[in-house]
């Protein structure tokens, strides 16, 4: 992948700077760039402890031209929904796949505004499109620090790994169910769970039971200890 | 949707607690629960500015175990892959969808760890499966507020979205594209771009630098009244 490069529109959070630094970091991207950034809040990120690496190669920028020069695609982000018909406006989960299939082969700029305003019309007069991300318009804007994770989460998100099977974990055998349903037949016969008038219908209840456990190979044989442990005391 | 706990097990900064919040009403959940927190850190984040309502209502448990008592499905976040091997781990796109169609049935909780140390074994005991941020483990953990926004946008994320159509503004016709062609031509060849013993090629190379621009119907408009402008200049 090429690289994508997070452009901070005029932040004046060091807290909101660090927190993108730190997002970029969780999720792989490493080219941050400040357009006029608030020099106390960029001096006073840099001084933090996380994601340092980031921070201190960033590039600051006067214009927002200058900070898109190099990139062939620039994307804008707004959590509103209404204020920019001018551009095409994408919700993320289809802009975000787009923008990681774009970043195959063309260096990609995402956009950010400031913490107070978003995104300016000067400001996404550069982008070609933007990205919305689906929040609800009442509330009004995201944080900036958890906009930027949440759009590159959206990026890095694979959608292989929603169509894969989760748990890895062995099931157990239907032999190892069976040794469980028998092991646990006998000790509510022993402890007197079970009469002997029901015993037959018991059977087929405790079959069904174990069955609903969804026991994996591992807690399988767990439980086949506690069973066989308190056969034991029960004869004993 | 049946609610969605959040719930944030002994957080320590305000800053956290404020913004899992803020988090929660962009995302249009409201039910925030906190396990022992501490009590400064909490008695600060509902005295700031955003997301008064939820804080307001967030309630406060000393264990896991009450506060998580109602809900019928338990699940831990981790951006770990290694060290809950006790317990399912799926996959935040995974696990996401599958919470999402739990939602509709069951109350859920979704716990969220200590921004140090995270989600303790203890803690996990009392999850049925664990949520796994697809972040680089190199880094470490995440920032607690942007762990819950990336958690709650995959839950509200929606895959038709994804699917839809991105743009819905109308392309250019074609005879719209042949006038501005046409109209390019003429001033290519008025302002002494285009010599006589090329037009031919000319012709077609402007047809398709034409159809590249991908008008939509509204600058193809815009592009007719600039070049008519540009043309009755040249003439004139």
């Amino acid at each position: 992948m090429k690289p994508l490069r997070v452009v901070l529109v005029s932040p004046r959070n060091p807290l909101n700077i660090g927190a993108a630094a730190r997002a970029m970091s969780n999720f792989g991207f490493s080219e941050l760039r400040l357009v006029n950034p608030y020099e106390v809040a960029f001096r006073e990120a840099k001084s933090a402890v996380k994601s340092q690496g980031i921070l201190e190669q960033a590039r600051e920028f006067p214009t927002v031209a200058e900070a898109v020069a190099d990139c062939s695609l620039v994307i804008g982000t707004t959590s509103k929904g209404h204020r920019a018909l001018e551009h095409p406006l994408r919700r993320l989960e289809t802009g975000g796949r787009i923008l990681r299939k774009q970043l195959a082969s063309v260096p990609v700029a995402l956009l950010f505004g400031s913490e107070k305003f978003g995104l300016g019309n000067d400001d996404m007069s550069h982008c070609h499109w933007l990205l919305r991300i689906p929040a609800r318009e009442e509330h009004g804007s995201m944080n900036l620090g958890q906009a930027v994770a949440v759009c590159l989460y959206e990026i890095i998100r694979s959608p292989s790994a929603a169509a894969a099977k989760p748990d890895p974990r062995r099931p157990a055998s239907a032999a190892d169910l069976e040794r469980i349903t028998a092991l646990l037949e006998d000790v509510l016969e022993r402890s007197g769970y079970v009469h002997a008038r029901v015993e037959g219908s018991t059977a087929l209840k405790v079959r069904r039971l174990i069955r609903r456990m969804n026991l994996n190979a591992h807690d399988a044989e767990v439980w086949l200890g506690i069973l066989r442990q308190i056969l034991w005391k029960l004869v004993s």
